[in-house]
């Protein structure tokens, strides 16, 4: 089974990933006429399951829409008591330390993780877990708000594999850890 | 007389100019065999002068090479006193409200100018004072160090002009203030 721990996220030029309101509105002010979906579905094809904070699960819930993944979905919280009924067969709570969140999900057979959410990302990033980053630069600098990364302890080096346009405004760079 | 202020600098992924002690041997670790200058002649050739911050002068200073700019270069700086005997005739002192700083280097003709240096260039973004912004990105995180961004008062939205990998590992984007 590949086992590998992807993020696909954008940021403001600044580094942001929501206004300091936790706002994302300007994450899609560039006008997309033709509905490209940024890579998403080339993204998600390679995806066994996702590992979300419990913030991000709030967010996709206050979606005005189904539940739009098609694969399992892990939450990660500790103060999250139950997952709701309409979803429990797809949703799945986990917690503890992320090396055993990541042996329990192996286990159920999924191997390739959309990591999402910026305090999962981070910790994941903390503890070397990361092993695909693809960055959708958007080309705004907000001032202030939730930043991507924060400090970490280590140095990690990344390769390069692609960086490509997306809707002649969006810079989407893909790196991969070199270990 | 065409009026830009513009920067020209390389961050870490995860957003570092310099690490934690103001190290920066890590932006030259990427191979290049062919000696790439990564668009800085280019960027360079429609450039009539260059403004530091004090840091980056001692830090240019510290290179083990003669001068290396080919057009006037003003320093910013309340510490700094005079500028070395070697270099007075290129190298001139200033101080003061950016906006006069930046009315005295016009009326000098300059009127194209390299802002550099963190600290400068935290300063002028707090003032929406940038209209040109190529960052070169590194692919390594290291963690902790100086920062390219930091708190700004405002939301300032930029227009992507051109995005383009160097050297099969940097990518190089270039945005524009939409005014």
């Amino acid at each position: 089974m590949t086992k590998r721990n992807k993020v696909y996220i954008a940021t403001s030029i600044d580094g942001f990933i929501a206004d300091k309101n936790g706002g994302i509105d300007w994450l899609n002010e560039t006008p997309n006429p033709d509905k490209d979906d940024l890579g998403y579905a080339d993204f998600m094809a390679n995806i066994d399951a996702v590992l979300m904070g419990r913030n991000t699960f709030d967010i996709v819930r206050g979606f005005d829409m189904d539940w739009p993944y098609t694969v399992p979905v892990y939450v990660l919280s500790n103060s999250l008591k139950e997952i709701p009924a309409d979803i429990q067969d797809r949703v799945f709570l986990v917690n503890g330390p992320l090396t055993e969140v990541l042996a329990g999900i192996h286990k159920n057979g999924h191997g390739q993780l959309y990591i999402d959410g910026g305090g999962t990302v981070q910790g994941f990033l903390k503890e070397d877990l990361i092993d695909d980053l693809t960055i959708t630069h958007i080309p705004v600098m907000l001032g202030e708000g939730i930043p991507l990364f924060k400090t970490m302890p280590n140095r990690m080096d990344f390769e390069l594999v692609s960086s490509e346009t997306k809707i002649g405004q969006l810079v989407q760079t893909h790196y991969q850890r070199m270990r």
